[in-house]
């Protein structure tokens, strides 16, 4: 059992063990982690939620340790989770040693959590929604959800977060280099890391061409998407990050921006889950599983058409 | 009623009322439809489909009545079937008039047939794909499915034939204009138009272009992309585009490529159509109708979870 007397107070090892009870796939604990939801819920959505990704070697580690160490620094309580459907080892993930992070993973006010290494139903994304909610129990005011951008992950964070950052590096040439067609469009932000030293005057120029291009890309009724320098090694310019970010949070508010935007993200999530949840009713029912693969093959031997095979597997859903 | 015997004799109004039968969105249609489909399908599928489809302009219309004048001259039996999902008249579409394609439209081997202007279960895709069957099972050796290219038509008509061919205007500096992405990798031939008069030498750059361009983009088993020239206009190397899928037909049908694809198109439909019909299923129950509002409306307000929401929405749908 979880004490959500604990969790509320915001004890990490509560945190953890009802994140743990998210994740797990046995069906009694899936049951028993909705419940816990339900009951926390109220406590809910006060955090602001960023989702950052950037093609490997951008420096994201090194940026959300400076990032959440600014913000420990600002009084905030700080969630790292990941989005890494690639990720090999069971709960290990890329976060696993927590080496990436040393410094931000010793402080009391930030909280560490690689991703689950595998989803069942609704996946990756399913868990690291679930566990955000967690966190915002549990008190914490900035959720970064960080992904590597393996397959899906990118679009699956994005919108799961009310703002989403692109980190990248201060090269002029490399322009759309290893950034996936369409993550451009959903980024609210671009940050050109490592702006330092001889990188520098290439970073301006990234900027430059990068606030150029987003401009045709993108016109939400109230935010133009931002394009910002930092060096994270350096320690540079982090807080000007949070400053936009800020801005962003307290303008969505007002103008109820970031209530609608979640809103459509939990709907859009209700009828996804619905969808698996269908396709799983198909893949339980005995009787179809029985006839589907023979279907199958009359459709492809051209003994049935595709429609009236459909339909047969529908009649059998629906009587048993 | 439909005349079976008339049908499979290869008469056109028979033709013609069958297939009306097959576009009707009334029930009691569809169940008929479906049982002259299956009394049908011995007949079917001795004939090789070709999708067409190029961006306006690229005289589309000219060259299928060519191309099927041509066919025509060989002793073969036409039928041009069109998948247009943005026609605004009903019956109507682009081919309404037919005096797009006025030869082609007297002869009496050839049957040319407009979409329907809007689908319901299945889309107009679903009407095309039986279409095909019924002109198959009345004899015609080879159909042409033609689409303007609004939304997913190529996508569609790519999927449910065994020929894809992409027009093209001599032009090389218009590249990839117009063309949308994926369409590519989806061509069994790309044949560039208008290659008469001043555009001839175009038209040759264009092709070995294009052809250097396919070698990077796809290669199966046993096809290669080919890429040709052809005035449809003057009525030049008409021969040599069928030329190609005649070599086509008989290489994909001796090494069972052919087969293979159309079981696996029947297959991917069967699944297709499958989650359009759960799709229905859930519109049609009238307790879900009731709950899904109030229910969304919970989750967009926080008060329940996706998972839950969606969970409470199954169990309504196979309780009742």
């Amino acid at each position: 059992m979880i004490d959500i007397d604990a969790l509320q107070a915001g004890q990490p090892r509560a945190l953890a063990k009802a994140i743990t009870l998210v994740e797990s796939k046995k069906l009694d604990h899936r049951t028993e982690a909705q419940a816990l939801l339900e009951k926390v819920l109220p406590k809910t959505g006060n955090s602001i939620r960023i989702g950052i990704t950037g093609i490997p070697g951008v420096g994201k580690s090194t940026f959300i340790e400076a990032f959440g160490l600014y913000l420990v620094s600002q009084g905030k309580k700080v969630a790292v989770l990941a989005v890494d459907p690639s990720s090999p080892i069971a709960g290990g993930s890329i976060l696993g040693d927590k080496t990436r992070m040393e410094m931000l993973s010793r402080s009391p006010d930030a909280f560490i959590r690689p991703s689950p290494s595998e989803g069942s139903l609704g996946g990756v994304a399913l868990k690291t929604r679930e566990t955000m909610l967690l966190c915002e129990a549990a008190g914490y005011d900035v959720i970064l959800v960080e992904t590597v951008g393996v397959g899906q992950s990118e679009y699956e964070v994005a919108s799961m977060v009310d703002f989403f950052m692109v980190l990248m590096l201060p090269n002029a040439g490399d322009e759309l280099q290893g950034i996936k067609k369409g993550i451009m469009e959903l980024a609210d932000a671009l940050v050109i890391n490592k702006a330092d030293g001889e990188s520098l005057n290439y970073a301006q120029q990234t900027r430059r061409h990068y606030q150029n291009a987003l401009h045709l890309l993108r016109h939400t009724s109230f935010w133009t998407p931002q394009v910002l320098t930092c060096s994270a090694l350096k320690n540079e310019n982090i807080e000007a990050v949070w400053g936009m970010i800020s801005d962003f949070q307290i303008d969505a508010t007002k103008n109820g921006a970031l209530q609608e935007k979640r809103a459509r993200q939990a709907k859009e999530w209700m009828n996804k889950l619905l969808h698996e949840m269908l396709e799983m009713k198909l893949q339980e029912n005995p009787e179809v599983r029985k006839q589907m693969p023979l279907l199958s093959d009359k459709v492809t031997r051209g003994e049935t058409t595709p429609y009236l095979a459909a339909q047969t597997i529908i009649d059998l859903l629906f009587r048993g």
